[in-house]
C-alpha cells in the first residue's frame, strides 16, 4: 500500500513574484500551493464547496461524507463522476463516470438518495460559516459583491519589514500554547495597531474586521493586515471585503489568494521574515 | 489606538501531558490554545457555531457577517447580547445586554431583520462542509453519533518518533511552494502507508480517509494518522469518526482537540520533532 510516489495533478501553480530584500527589488517565476473551488453535487443537488488542491477529489469527498455521516461505507455510493484530472488511480467498486469539460466538480449518487431530511443533510444546513468561505463559494459569487479596491496608498518597503518582528514580538507576550495565530492591523508605517489570536486565522482576521465595524473604521483604506502562518482564498476575500490595501502574510499564499489578490487589485505579501519579502499582487503599492 | 495589552479571557487551558523524550516519559503541566463552540443566534435564530478562541467574540461575529455581506456598518445592528467573558472592552453603540449564565453564545438583532430569503442568509445555508466542523458543532452532537474508540493497539514510542521524518521527507519530494500541508496514515512501526497533500490539512485528512473508505479499510484500527502543523478539533473528530486510534501532530493541539480525545479514547500526540513528544490523551496505547 505504500504509495507516496503515487500523485494526482500537480498540486501547484506557477507565479509571478517580485523579491524583496534589503538590496532591492527583482521579478521571479515561482510556484505556489494550487487552491480550488470543488463543487460538490450529492444526488443532485449542490451538496457544498470545498476549497482544497486539486487531485484525490473523489477520496476527498468520500472522506468528508463519511466523517459527516452521510455515508458509511463504499456500499452506501450507487455511481459517482469526476473530472479526469481528479480520477482515483485505485479502482472503485461502484460505476465511475468521466467528466469531460468540468473541472472542479465531484458528482455523487447515494444508495439511498439523500433526502432533505436525512440527518447528515440537516447538519450541514445548519452548519457554520466558521471556514470562511461560506458565502463565497466561487470568484464569480464574490465578484458579484465586491468592488474592487481602489488605487493607492503606497506602503514603503521598510514599513512592511517593520510589521513581522512587530506582529511577533506582541504574540510573544501572550502565547504560550505555540497553537494560536495571530492577525496585526497596522498603519503605513509598519506600526502595530491591533493584534488578535485565535485558533483559526479566519477568527483573528474577522475579530480585527468587527472591531474596525465597531468603531466606523470601515472600509480600512489606509491600513495593512499581517497574518501568521499563510494566507488562503478565505483571507485574501476577508481583507477585500474589508477594504484593506495590503495583506501579509509570514508564509505562503495559495494559487486562490493570489488570484483573488489580482482579481480585485489587493497587493499580497507572503514570506514577510527579516529584510525580506515576496509581492504576488498589486505590487504598485509598493515603493521605496 | 494601540492596545497590543489589551485582551480578552486568557487564551489558554491547562492541560496534563506526558514528555517523552529519549530518556523515557514524565507528566507535567501545560497549557493549549483554546478552542471552544460559539453559538451566534441571529433574530432569534441559529445562524452558524464558530470554533473560536475565546474572547472578542462580538467582534467575531460582526467581522464574519460583515464579510459575509449580511451586515454593511454597525447602524445595522440593532442589539446585542454577550456571555460577560466576550464583553468587548470598547463602548458599542447599541444596546448590550450580559447573558449572565451563558459562556460561548452571542445573539444579535438585526435593524432589518434578517429573513431566511435576505442574500447573506442563503449563501450560508449553501453553506460547504470545507471547515470540518459542519454537522459537528458540539461535543453533545458528537456524542450521539459516534462511539469511542475501543482500546489499543499499543504503540512503541520509536514507532511514534519514526512518522516525523517519514512524512516530511515524503512531503518534501512534492512540495515546492510551502504551502501545503500533509496527513499521513501509519502502521504500527511508524512506516508510511500513505500520504496527502492539501492547502487545508482537514482536506489531506479527508482524502486519507475517503482512499480507506474505497479500499474497504474503515475503521483504521491498527493505524495512526500524523499531520503536519496544528491539531484542531476538527482533526480530532475526523480521526475519531475514521476509527484511529493515535493522531499526531507538529505542532500544538487545541484544547478542543484535548477535549475530543480524552471523550472518545483518541491518543493525541503533539510537537512530534526529532526524539520528543508530547502525550495530551490516551497515553495508555503508549509503552517502550
Amino acid at each position: 500500500m505504500t504509495e507516496v510516489d503515487e500523485r494526482g495533478p500537480e498540486p501547484h501553480r506557477h507565479a509571478r513574484v517580485t523579491r524583496w530584500t534589503g538590496a532591492g527589488a527583482a521579478t521571479a517565476d515561482d510556484v505556489v500551493a494550487a487552491e480550488e473551488p470543488l463543487q460538490v453535487v450529492l444526488d443532485g443537488r449542490p451538496f457544498a464547496v470545498i476549497m482544497r488542491t486539486p487531485g484525490h477529489d473523489l477520496e476527498l469527498v468520500l472522506g468528508l461524507l463519511f466523517v459527516e455521516g452521510v455515508i458509511r461505507s463504499r456500499a452506501d455510493v450507487r455511481r459517482a463522476a469526476v473530472a479526469a484530472s481528479g480520477r482515483p488511480t485505485d479502482p472503485v467498486p461502484f460505476p465511475l463516470r468521466e467528466l469531460p469539460e468540468a473541472e472542479n466538480v465531484v458528482e455523487l449518487d447515494l444508495a439511498t438518495p439523500h433526502g432533505e431530511d436525512r440527518v447528515g443533510w440537516q447538519r450541514n444546513l445548519v452548519a457554520s460559516s466558521a471556514c470562511g468561505i461560506c458565502g463565497a463559494a466561487t470568484l464569480d459569487a464574490l465578484r458579484d459583491d465586491l468592488p474592487p479596491l481602489p488605487p493607492g496608498p503606497v506602503f514603503a518597503p521598510a514599513a512592511i519589514v517593520a510589521m513581522a518582528p512587530a506582529l511577533r514580538e506582541a504574540q510573544a507576550t501572550f502565547e504560550l500554547t505555540g497553537g494560536l495565530h495571530a492577525a496585526g492591523l497596522f498603519d503605513r508605517a509598519g506600526r502595530l495597531m491591533r493584534i488578535r489570536e485565535d485558533v483559526g486565522r479566519h477568527n483573528a482576521v474577522d475579530k480585527l474586521i468587527g472591531g474596525a465595524l465597531l468603531g466606523d473604521a470601515l472600509p480600512l483604506r489606509g491600513r495593512a493586515l499581517m497574518v501568521s502562518g499563510r494566507a488562503s482564498f478565505e483571507l485574501a476575500h476577508k481583507a477585500v471585503a474589508a477594504g484593506v490595501p495590503l495583506m501579509a502574510a509570514v508564509s505562503a499564499p495559495s494559487s486562490l489568494a493570489v488570484h483573488v489578490a489580482h482579481t480585485f487589485g489587493l497587493t499580497l505579501v507572503g514570506f514577510l521574515r527579516g529584510d525580506r519579502f515576496n509581492v504576488y499582487a498589486g505590487g504598485e503599492r509598493i515603493a521605496a
